[in-house]
């Protein structure tokens, strides 16, 4: 449905990884920005974005973070890697809207507080707590238990298997 | 920079209207949301989406409405239309980033209240009022005057010269 590239991923010459002919997995300079490393947990990674779990149990909360450096707004990235982020983005809206049976997909990009480009993607119910205000701002974060984050963690793996790299 | 098909409008046999050879310019059965249409004033079209102006003056605040009839989700949209939104997007956003030269740019699909898909582009400063926090909800719009509203018209529509339709 999604016309997303495969991880199919070959060393290159100078030990990066490549995604088909086109899309150089990891950007040499790219680095998770430490507060979505404070906040978040490590799913896996499509062709150009890592997948990440917000450590908010108070809604199914993932956020995907483009791994090109330096880069703030969508438009700053070159026009393969924007289709690519768009359909990286659909996938995961698509897959967490059948998993969660979501009333409602968020999808945003903000960075206000973090500036490098990460898009929200929240399954919203009509009888979450914040529901039919936008979630952030509004109430302070729940760190899931290891178990449930284990559990999170596991369903998406499992619904996003060959999509995913490591 | 941005790969958007030009509103080169080409009368169908049916009275539609048609964008080069590809996109149906209004779909037959596209609406829209009346809420949408009280808040916003209309700027122009893209050859997929409705460019509006939000009617409140505390941030240049505008809003993308692809012309598709029964559409929540971007996920939604075929892969033409997914790909001509992230460029109609991407468009917008670097434009009133250049125009406004805004400290960062806030790119969202919500829709929980108004579900028909709309994409909210804001342009934010560090100095306005709800800034770090993301705007909605924060304050109660405050309209602008006829003046005003002539003005932020007459500014986006001659920076997207060339790339707007009627």
């Amino acid at each position: 449905m999604f016309q997303l590239l495969r991880p199919s991923r070959v060393k290159t010459r100078r030990g990066g990884k490549r995604c088909g002919n086109l899309i150089q997995l990891n950007s040499m300079t790219f680095q998770l920005h430490p507060q979505l490393q404070q906040d978040t947990v490590f799913i896996g990674k499509f062709p150009l974005s890592q997948v990440l779990l917000m450590n908010d149990c108070q809604y199914p909360w993932f956020i995907l973070v483009p791994q090109r450096a330096d880069i703030y707004e969508i438009y700053q990235l070159n026009q393969q890697d924007r289709m690519q982020l768009q359909e990286e983005s659909c996938l995961l809206a698509h897959t967490l809207a059948t998993l969660y049976q979501a009333d409602k997909m968020n999808v945003a990009a903000i960075g206000n507080s973090v500036k490098q480009l990460h898009l929200h993607h929240l399954v919203r119910y009509q009888t979450d707590k914040a529901w039919p205000a936008p979630v952030w701002g509004k109430f302070p974060p729940l760190a899931y238990t290891a178990e449930q984050l284990a559990q999170q963690t596991h369903k998406l793996k499992t619904a996003l298997a060959g999509f995913l790299g490591a």
